[in-house]
């Protein structure tokens, strides 16, 4: 651990943190934010869909502001920071991400399945020739063992990502599973790694820094937490965190903490706290659009739906599976022995 | 670390959970907490006025339940687990234990600050001679450097303490300060060590798995981290990571949060969040009760109370202190050449 290092500080909070809102910002939030985060002297600044460019639809929920929109506001409220969009292959397009350079974006993050890096080879490499800051993200990176996490980072790098990070999208992690991915990423890439948290085991933050211990130098944060079910890393409380711990972000403490109170937290719809279904989600290492399917079956077959997220997480079942919850259910019924229906 | 080990688990949602519903608990919300928390499994279930017997005060707030009823409701619910009540020597006598005891208690916390093990001797005493399994709880341990913890720790077990807690009452601490904290109260004392974390920088969880790694046995939590500020370690969330990491508890996982979320969240008065001024006071490092005399003292100066929320915490000034809190402003407004006023 080198805490002499400067630590990149990712700030999604008009991206990830947009599904707490149900993608609802309006230009003039969008401008207070950014703008107030830039002040502050965080360096990345993420803008886009909580899905990514060109996530607003009908399947991920419509965004309030037009994506374009969006893009230049936050472009003319930035002044040191970069803005950086995300990018979901098979969501977003290569055209998406031309028009968001257009509109100011100055780096990216092209975001795959932990086992599914190599769909976005040419992603990473239209963003390269677009000049932008190119991360490659590995979503989910606990359902994959540490061997196969560092494969697929190198495959990155192979494509020229400028960064490579491990997201712990369900929020699954211990600090000892994120010790364990990241430090087998840093130990094969050359280039800088970074760790993105969620709060579901009200671990975040000390996953983060658990992160930095294993080699990380980039880490993400929301405002007051803002994201999906239990939310993100706390990315004020994280600042005064890394600040005690010696390490050095160049952003100001007081500064964001005013940004989260004073902006943030008076747009926010509900309290960003752990409540059962989230630490579930946690706890299973499970998606959470599996949840809404699990309620049907486990009333179907008068289970305790968090018995079937258990086992959903054993089976290490991933998005696009849905429809196979049903088949666990009953099988879990065969099995207590309880339910004769669905036979 | 010895995963084997029973970890035992201490629930205060009616002690220190009742700072953050301003000691307005009922006969009937008592029963429904005990009685769950007791079905659950856990096995010290505490209970008493924020500030312990005694402490229904105008000094410290009025309990809406009298301490009697309190106690008797939770003696009738709890059938397995060990009625608990906190002793602060100054607030509570001698007198209210013994009365306690009558009452059903099984167990007594008898907790100074970090420095003032000295004046637990005869409280400690009389508990054992009740019968009582008897805590010796050192609060603000932040405060004190291990060596100093140790001493104190030590002397808590001369005075026939069954189990010693480190207590990081202002949420100050990061995970290596527990480690090196608990670590030496666990090199040097005989009986079991306990710590209790709050979630001032969002570090309750990881704190306590970093309180077991270096080799306590008993941690603290509260029902949907239920606390003054930031609030406590959210006990039900601990139970998951602890079965997560394979510690084991007793504690029935699904139990625990359905007593969280259907008996203790519908009596909340606020969501359990980490705002700015509770992570100030972990940042800092200093006592809730300095807020309102920072506030005061800021305006008259005319400076960041957060400025001064720090230099109370560097110059690791204690409850009791209040007065001199416009002193250090004045002297801050002095060197930062602002303010003229109060010459």
């Amino acid at each position: 651990m080198n805490k002499e290092k400067m630590i990149h500080l990712v700030d999604t909070t008009l991206r990830d943190g947009s599904h707490a809102v149900s993608h609802e910002y309006t230009v003039e939030q969008i401008s207070a934010i950014a703008g107030g985060l830039d002040a502050a002297g965080v360096e990345y600044i993420e803008v886009s869909h909580g899905d990514g460019l060109a996530g607003s639809s009908f399947n991920y929920g419509w965004s309030l502001t037009r994506e374009e929109d969006m893009l230049i506001a936050a472009a003319k409220a930035i002044k040191k920071g970069k803005l950086t969009v995300l990018l979901l292959p098979g969501i977003g397009t290569v055209e998406n991400l031309e028009h968001a350079a257009r509109c100011g974006a100055k780096a990216v993050r092209v975001a795959t399945h932990v086992t599914e890096a190599d769909i976005a080879e040419q992603h990473i490499g239209i963003a390269k020739k677009l000049g932008l800051k190119t991360f490659g993200f590995l979503m989910m990176s606990h359902m994959a063992p540490p061997e196969k996490v560092l494969e697929q980072a190198k495959l990155f790098e192979s494509y020229g990502a400028d960064i490579i990070y491990v997201a712990d999208s369900a929020g699954a992690m211990l600090p000892e599973d994120v010790k364990v991915r990241v430090g087998a990423v840093v130990d094969a890439v050359k280039v800088p790694v970074g760790f993105h948290a969620h709060n579901n085991l009200s671990l975040a933050t000390a996953n983060s820094l658990a992160a930095l211990e294993a080699g990380a130098s980039f880490l993400d944060g929301t405002c007051r937490g803002l994201g999906a079910g239990a939310g993100n890393t706390q990315i004020e409380v994280l600042t005064g965190v890394l600040d005690k711990a010696g390490y050095q972000t160049g952003v100001d403490f007081y500064k964001i903490m005013d940004v989260a109170e004073e902006v943030v937290e008076p747009i926010m719809h509900r309290p960003q706290v752990v409540r059962n279904a989230p630490l579930m989600l946690g706890y299973a290492g499970v998606y959470s659009s599996f949840l809404l399917h699990t309620y049907r079956a486990a009333e179907k077959f008068r289970l305790d739906p968090r018995d079937i997220l258990v086992e959903l997480g054993r089976r290490r079942m991933v998005g696009g599976q849905e429809d196979m919850i049903v088949d666990v259910a009953y099988q879990l019924a065969q099995k207590k022995g309880g339910s004769h229906e669905g036979r």
